[in-house]
């Protein structure tokens, strides 16, 4: 990104700097293609996985007109959603949006509760959780489009893509300038672009060597210190496969914000829901949809671990989380 | 830019680390609108102009219902125009786009082709190619919104705002997390709002303190020494008020193209046209709906000077256009 910062050409000027830039962006749709599994020219740079999903579901006329989102799915699928969540008239859906990983609980396949056969719809699916911490595959799944954005890797906020697995270019919803073969208009956020790319490369090595392996073992040993100190605590999704570096804690009572800031004030930080959402206090419309009463909800956090946090982070975590669980119990005694 | 590499907070989380990164959004909003003119609420980051547009012209229902802009404006506008350019008919729209400087030719005001009062109708005034090269002001026009991007005052590409100058929030088109002010959903590109701040705040100081008017007068010894090699070349605008750094140079029978290959090879990046268009190869709407034909319009080069462009670039730039010239009539004879 460093290197990207003295690159001054415009990625469709036609001349050498023009040319340059362009290099670093086809790079990085390279590298992000080899991560995802899929053509290059299935990759579309859009600003965010939340453009990537307006995107997608602006071409829900192409797949029987009638987007659907379980309520389990990230709010910019969800916002779109025009089938109330009855999982029986989900296959009235033409597209179904199915995350891979769900983004507060990191619990694989929400998809698992979208019933009848995918072949009878159309799927944009969000893997904005899961790559870059697990082989990108799809299972039963035949995606029409896939969603991710590069902050989620390792690489800097505002730059994600749609993957178009579809045999026809998406209708665009930014237009003018025609960059990205008139699929996605406006100049490209060639610095993003690059880190994004660079990130995508680095993600897919590190999952091939199973570094997030440790990194699973860690979420564990913090799962079960957490336990001993607080036998009224839930983790959410224990049982269920989910993703290596996710713990979605919930201690019915104690608020998740108050965790949030007592944890901050340790030097921690964690978030109550994801983060898009945890700016603004309200339940989390994922934990309740999974039968958590509001009360359990209204106590979620959500640890992410990275490839860089060691076994001391985990305890001083662990033994601070403690501590503070201890004063709660107190005050509320 | 580079300071802002190292926040890893996402600026919607509310721990520190997300406060960090708040804080530099919001230093930047206020450095864009300080440029602007405009409170810092009124400051929407987007993630191009072509976004902003977009998003703009989503709010037509609320002037009206019909949106208008003239083919001088550029693409990210004009492709959503629902009129045929007749001037005349203007009036029948409800929300108008006016750029405030052309993208191809500098020349101001193209508003000064739009009939009526622009009472009549709302107004999208387009300040990318103006902000940071002059003040930014309406003169007659009342906007209603005004678009710019970061690339085009000196910041990085992939990032924009819209100015809302209305007293309702736009409704949205990228919905989910809630950014914005719910304005406008999707993680932060939070290195490139750095950069678009900085910029905003550098380029605000460099025209304050005048630095553009030598720009201009390069300009003019670059137009004035071409046109001692060449008496059939014309300055589109050269007689109006135009943009201090800019020039449209037509030597009708000599492709644009060819001539932004040619001075390439010399070292010098030009564009046929604005860059978003030049890759491809058809001639400027811009110039054809200011009366030039066919052969004049697709022969368009546009020089765009910098601070940095120095008389001694000028005078090389100038020495190697004629030559290639001189080639080039060779050739044709």
């Amino acid at each position: 990104m460093i290197a990207a910062l003295d690159v001054v050409g415009n990625p469709s000027s036609v001349h050498s700097e023009g040319r340059a830039a362009k290099m670093l962006v086809e790079r990085a749709r390279a590298q992000v293609a080899a991560l995802v599994g899929c053509k290059t020219t299935q990759v579309i740079f859009t600003s965010s996985a939340t453009e990537a999903a307006a995107l997608a579901v602006a071409q829900k006329a192409r797949h029987g007109g009638v987007f659907m989102a379980l309520p389990t799915e990230h709010d910019c699928l969800g916002v779109w959603s025009e089938i109330t969540p009855d999982p029986n008239a989900i296959t009235d859906a033409g597209l179904v949006a199915i995350s891979a990983a769900n983004s507060e609980t990191g619990i694989l396949g929400a998809a698992g509760k979208v019933v009848g056969s995918t072949a009878q719809y159309s799927t944009i699916c969000d893997i904005t959780q899961l790559a870059g911490k697990m082989p990108v595959v799809y299972g039963d799944i035949t995606p029409s489009y896939a969603i991710l954005s590069a902050h989620k890797i390792g690489g800097p906020k505002g730059v994600g893509a749609l993957v178009n697995f579809t045999a026809d270019d998406p209708e665009p919803i930014l237009r003018g300038g025609g960059q990205e073969m008139n699929r996605r208009s406006g100049t490209e956020n060639l610095i993003g672009i690059a880190g994004f790319g660079a990130a995508a490369e680095a993600a897919g090595r590190d999952v091939a060597a199973g570094k997030w392996d440790e990194v699973a073992q860690f979420r564990n040993i913090l799962e079960k210190t957490i336990a001993a100190a607080s036998d009224q605590t839930i983790f959410v999704g224990k049982a269920a496969p989910r993703l290596p570096n996710t713990s979605c804690i919930l201690t019915p009572g104690w608020k998740g914000e108050t965790q949030v800031m007592q944890m901050d004030l340790a030097g921690f930080a964690i978030s109550a829901g994801s983060a898009c959402s945890s700016g603004k206090v309200k339940a989390s419309k994922v934990l309740q949809a999974m039968g958590f009463d509001d009360i359990a909800a209204a106590s979620a956090i959500r640890v992410s671990l990275g490839l860089e946090t060691t076994l001391e982070d985990v305890q001083r975590f662990a033994t601070a989380w403690a501590m503070k669980f201890e004063k709660h119990q107190m005050r509320a005694a």
